[in-house]
Formats: structure tokens, C-alpha cells, sequence
């Protein structure tokens, strides 16, 4: 299970003013909560500081650095952005947020994956958009796939995001990511997956408890991988309590740690 | 989605002061909470009264259908309260709890599956016992299968209950239950589940919240009857809301109706 915390990103108020005023301490206090939190990864988007961004991105890294260990995942919709942050990486494997089979994206981003050997989310989307359909997103998989691995990324630094459509809009939104983590699994057993599931409850009353079910259902039907807020104790109690029920959590030890932690009140 | 309201067994204190009392009025309280919070049937377990066993069935039975049009679902190890309980039914189809693959029960039960035209909740478990893996687990299920349909049970009126064991004693419990699920799932489309869950958290703390997402998880895989407590909002709620997550749910609009009667406070 990969958790990937998602709190130090600029188009969050508190976020944005900490870069606004370079306050180091605060990035470096939600760093260090989301990786005592149990983040594996530390994503870092300044996405929406479109006038610095690479300078930014730079501060950013150099800060979590110096307070977490924890690997980071570069997350920018700029390329340019994006070699700045990994440049500077200097904890482990890094991540990239993300690829897709949009050929300029593509071709933009293989060779910031192959020269830092990155991690890499790959998105189920090409030029033709967002899928609806397992189908789809099965087609898209498999481009991506025979892609990434032809040009010599290991299958293991695949993590597939199926993307998440609301239920709201869509009545069959949730079914189909559910079979097409099925699907993924069935043809792609040592890739991984990497996926916010928020959007699934949009437009709803009481999102919280949808969001949580859907981390349930697609933890049952394999997927290994989120992007999401890891210092919300019951997401993460949820997350653990599936573990132990699905025989990944040896004598349910971090259940009984994490009831123990209070992450049950 | 078949949802047996398990609170009318005399193993509960409450009902066996009432039984012992004839207090008609608790044990009809009972029975219409259950139906107001959405069961669709009326578990009636007194088991534990050994020495007037058939006379308090048929006192429970008719109470309970004073108050409540929801069908019964008759339980008992002994055959003769069964039948006590069975005759007196009237409201709609009614269930037994239960069948199994030791011999002599087999051959006992069946002739009132076949008498009442019953759905059946059908063990998973014969004369070595109940069940570790899930090989197992269908290996028995379909001996029962093929000798109930032989016997002209329709497949639609078996509910196979899987058997949950607790992970704390079998760390692979859950996934052995959700791997029969999903075999049973393809082998007999059209056959159904009755299941009572509690179990898979016997020994842990905490154990609401693993039962609930035990639920979550069988339901992900097909699972489609629950013996539970349906006055338990919380339980419901998630049933509801995993239901709109997996487009059971048109337009959302149980798991919306759920929101406004406060399960989810």
C-alpha cells in the first residue's frame, strides 16, 4: 500500500499563503504530519503559481527536505516544473504526477521518467478525455503500458490512476472503476495504482463516508495505491481495519497500533 | 439486497424476559422497529427455550405478525419448531434458518423446504465441519446446490451462508469468505446469500467498525443478504451508501433518503 499525502499543494488556501510568505515552518510542520501520519510519498503541487512556479517548486522540495525523508512525488502540469522538483529530489525513488496518453504529455514527460527513474502515475486518459467506461480506460491502460515499457520503464513503477468520476453525474461511475481495477490487475499484476478518489462522492451530502466506502471497495478488488489526506484519522483507521481484514496486516498488529493511536475516536 | 432482522432470538436477554412474560408489546415493538428500518424479513430464533421451544414459537410467530407484514424467517436447530413456525406463517414467502450438508439435518429440513415452498439459508458446512478456505467452502455448496435443486428448490430460494470465522484466530478468514463469494458469485448467478458477519471481529477491539467494513467488502464482491440488527443506523447507512457507490442505487436516492433520517449521524 503506497499513501500518498496530498496536503502541500498550492491551490489550498493555507498552502498558497505559506508560499506567499515563504513561512518554512509551516510547509515543514504539514510535511512531518502527514509522514508521522504514515504518507509513503509527499506529493508537491504548485500548479497554480503560474508566474514562479519553477522557483517555487524548487523553495517547496528544498523545505520538505529538510524535515521528512519520505520520498516526494513531483505533481505539475509543466514539465518545466516538473525537472526542476526532481532535480532536487534526493530521498529515495521519486514519483511524478503524472503521465497520460495525450501525445504531447506523453512525449514530455518519458523522459523526466526514464532520466530520474521516477515512478510514474499514469493516467487512464488520452486525447479523446476522461473515460467512462472500464473499456475505455482498459484501452488506455494497455497503450500506456506497451508504451512505458517498450521505452524501458520497470512494469513495477506503473501506478495506474483509473479516474474517478462522481456518482452524482454518472449513476455507474464507481462500478466502473471498480472493474477496471479488476481488469488492471487480472492483465497487469506487477504494476501498481495511485488514484484520488474524492471526486466519486462530488455533488453529495456527507462526502466523507463515500469517499471512505470507496477506499474499501477498490482496496478489496486490489488497488495498492492513494492520493489523499493522511492526517485524517478515520480514512486511515479505515484503511487499516481493511488491511487486517484482508489478511495483509500480520496478527492485525497496525489495526490494534492504530485503535491504540485513536484512530477510532 | 435481503436484510434479516436478527433481534428476535431468545438468546438475547431482553427477548427472553419477554418471552418468559408473554409481553406481546416488547416483542412487537420489536418486530415493526426492524421493518420501519428497512428489514425485509423477521429472523425468529428461540432456541434457547428448550423445554417449551414449539409452544413460544408459535406464540413469537403470531405476535410478531400482529404488528408487521414482513415475512419470517423461522430458525431453529429443531426441525419441530421449524414446522410450528412455518405453518403458522402468512405473509408472504418465508425463509428457514437453516440447511446444512450433515446428513441428518439435510434430511430433515428438506421436506419443509419443499412443504412451505421456503427460501433456504444453506451452510456452507457438512458433517468435518465448518470450512477454513474457500475450496472448501464450494466443495460443500455444491453438494447443496446440486441435491436442493434435484429436489425441485428453485435456485433463486437458496442463499448460501459462507461461514465467517474470526481473523484474529485465521488471519485469512475474511479473504477466504470474499474469495467463496466471488466463486458462488460465478458459479450460481441466480442463487443468493444470507449471512451474519459479526463473527470476522470476534477477539478485536473495536469491532463495529470492522464489521461494517466487512459488509463493504462482501457486498463489493456480490454478497446480497445480511443477518444483522437493521436498527443499527450506522450499519444501515453504509449498506446504503455502498449500494449508491455501486449503482444499486438509482439517482442516488436511498443513500439520499438515508442522509435525511440521520444515519449518518
Amino acid at each position: 500500500m503506497v499513501i500518498i499525502g496530498e496536503l502541500i499543494n498550492t491551490s489550498r488556501p493555507a498552502i498558497r499563503e505559506a508560499v506567499e510568505k515563504r513561512d518554512a515552518e509551516y510547509i515543514k510542520s504539514v510535511a512531518l504530519d502527514q509522514t508521522k501520519s504514515g504518507a509513503n510519498y509527499i506529493d508537491v503541487n504548485c500548479g497554480t503559481m503560474v508566474n514562479d512556479e519553477e522557483e517555487v517548486m524548487a523553495w517547496l522540495v528544498n523545505t520538505v527536505q529538510e524535515v521528512v525523508e519520505t520520498p516526494l512525488c513531483i505533481d505539475s502540469p509543466n514539465e518545466k516544473a516538473l525537472e526542476v522538483g526532481l532535480a532536487l529530489c534526493k530521498n529515495g525513488q521519486p514519483m511524478i504526477n503524472s503521465i497520460s496518453d495525450e501525445r504531447d504529455r506523453f512525449d514530455a514527460v518519458l523522459p523526466l521518467v526514464l532520466k530520474y527513474k521516477a515512478k510514474i502515475i499514469a493516467l487512464c486518459m488520452d486525447e479523446t478525455g476522461v473515460p467512462t467506461t472500464a473499456d475505455e480506460r482498459i484501452r488506455v491502460a494497455k497503450n500506456l503500458y506497451a508504451k512505458l515499457t517498450a521505452a524501458g520503464v520497470p512494469e513495477g513503477d506503473i501506478h495506474f490512476d483509473p479516474l474517478v468520476k462522481p456518482i452524482s453525474v454518472v449513476n455507474n461511475a464507481g462500478i466502473e472503476v471498480l472493474e477496471s481495477i479488476k481488469l488492471l490487475k487480472a492483465m497487469y499484476p506487477n504494476t501498481h495504482f495511485a488514484c484520488g478518489l474524492s471526486n466519486i462522492s462530488f455533488g453529495l451530502p456527507n462526502r466523507k463516508i463515500l469517499n471512505r466506502l470507496f477506499v474499501v471497495q477498490t482496496m478489496t478488488l486490489g488497488m495498492d495505491g492513494y492520493i489523499l489526506n493522511p492526517t485524517d484519522k478515520g480514512m486511515m483507521g479505515i484503511i487499516y481495519a481493511s488491511n487486517a481484514l484482508l489478511a495483509k496486516d500480520d496478527y492485525c498488529s497496525k489495526y490494534l497500533m492504530a485503535f491504540r493511536n485513536g484512530l477510532y475516536e
